[in-house]
């Protein structure tokens, strides 16, 4: 019974998502995407203004029904209110993926980077929604360095940028964190066999220390981390971890400006809100402070032991500076 | 020429390694280390009296050689006043360990504990060094695990205790830790390819991502991943790393007190500093700190983005902490 629940659950959430058909589409690298497909889910309504549309990429390993949590009345973001956009980033298992790919499977699928995300989404907003411009683009994690991206790379899209939680450019201890987690899957062979350590890791970093050696006692440790082990896996397929983790190795929203994190600050027109957790482990919050200063711009700062998740431990204090801000 | 340099240091400095032979060594999980022999290097001299001796062993892939940095007049402890024992515990590729056991080779080489190289380390000061009582026993990170394990199971032996950096039990953010490093050696084929993922994450966690994202800019960041994954396996074998971890994982002081923290505690009769990192990422400090709260002993808390480097960045505080404790 709870199983069949479960499974009309996801299969009610799955009737809801909708794809755009890019077809064949040209990444940064040269290299080209076949049948290209980005997934999205909409919520709320457009108003005759059109003036109300936020887009919502998703974060690493996430998927458009992941972000559900986080949109509605009391949420990240209002659905009442705002016509909300969550879109599927490349290589999340639902949009075009290395997991889903019938023309280039696994790791014949491309390498992408955050740009090609970005710019996927603007021709989805675009050419199949048919939108001219966007009020907002919010994200959290992965999806607020895609916020970041956008920012750089359509300026004049959209009026009100929230990165939640995310980063302009990568520190050494970010990349240090996302080289481990790839040279894990890299040697291990079956390549899923090293999803096992990366499990373990990504638990390790999305919080801060005391933060799980408290919630978690020493009795219920082997527990939560097999479960970990077990779920991690389940829910996000090695090989799309793989290609996400190298397009967040690779994210630079200065790269296209000679690598000048100023010239790439004076291109950005939205008015902008940095949320950052100054206890994030996962994703070090120094280069986002940074911008919002070359910005001078508002910054929420929370220091709270739930590190990287903070986001949904202070939903309510997130929701209340995204509503105030997006008025 | 400056290999050669290298060369004669390194020669010198194993030229005073000396080694006490335990034949047949029993460990607790019944099974047998077969000629087992224990690595140690002494400094300074016995008194008269034999009432100056500090045991130090070695931290997690640390060797006496590595302690030498510790050892000396305004270091660590002062090798004027105490003759200092710094010994090598089983597995760090000096003492018996699977990448130099003839007859155990790699994996072959039984799982051993903590209590199994404390228990190597009494036979050593006992039966080679004909001692009959240490002044102190002291030691870093997995050496502070050793000596929070020779309070609860020699503790008439000495009279004072000084872990550093190191825990009673592990907690469960400590497990997440090292069973990354475990599970991402056990996946790789070859083993030792696992150590490009072990290499990034240790030093992951080895300080706050704050101290990292600041000592190593964007720019030197490939530079400091790249020496790190190839002198940490030059280092350090992959199967003694292996073997050590499982002595980690393991590592519980109140296991021989049926589980109860409060009945080691009552073991305890050695007078105890405990000197932890607050910021410590590596060697969670909460279990250290409630056992120093058990014991009412004394604490020196050191709050610094250094985190598990601590001893190193605060040498001079936490050597005037210990030099005025010993006295």
């Amino acid at each position: 019974m709870r199983l069949l629940t479960v499974l009309l659950l996801a299969l009610s959430a799955q009737a809801e998502i909708q794809f755009a058909s890019l077809g064949s589409f040209r990444l940064d690298s040269g290299l080209t995407l076949h049948d290209c497909r980005i997934g999205y889910q909409t919520f709320g309504k457009l108003n005759d203004a059109k003036s109300n549309a936020v887009l919502f990429p998703t974060w690493f390993t996430g998927t458009s029904n992941d972000l559900r949590g986080n949109i509605g009345h009391g949420k990240l973001i209002d659905s009442d209110k705002y016509f909300v956009i969550a879109v599927d980033a490349i290589g999340d298992g639902i949009s075009t993926s290395p997991s889903n790919s019938k023309a280039q499977p696994h790791l014949r699928f491309p390498k992408f980077t955050t740009g090609d995300m970005v710019r996927s989404q603007y021709l989805l907003v675009t050419e199949t929604l048919h939108l001219k411009h966007l009020h907002a683009v919010m994200g959290i994690s992965m999806g607020g360095m895609q916020t970041f991206q956008w920012m750089v790379a359509y300026p004049d899209f959209f009026d009100k940028a929230i990165p939640i939680v995310g980063s302009p450019q990568l520190t050494s201890t970010d990349l240090l964190l996302w080289n481990a987690e790839l040279h894990a899957i890299e040697a291990a062979k079956p390549p899923r066999a090293g999803m096992r350590a990366v499990a373990d890791m990504h638990a390790f970093a999305l919080t801060t220390p005391n933060y799980r050696a408290t919630e978690t006692t020493p009795a219920a440790a082997a527990k939560f981390m097999s479960e970990n082990e077990q779920n991690t896996p389940a829910h996000f397929a090695w090989d799309d971890w793989t290609r996400q983790l190298e397009a967040m190795i690779g994210h630079d929203i200065a790269k296209a400006s000679n690598g000048s994190m100023e010239s790439a600050a004076a291109k950005v027109k939205a008015r902008t809100l940095v949320i950052v957790g100054l206890q994030d482990h996962m994703v070090n919050p120094l280069p986002a402070l940074s911008l919002a200063k070359l910005l001078h711009c508002e910054t929420l700062e929370i220091d709270s032991p739930c590190g990287h998740l903070t986001p949904g431990c202070d939903q309510a204090r997130v929701a209340a500076a995204i509503a105030r801000f997006l008025q």
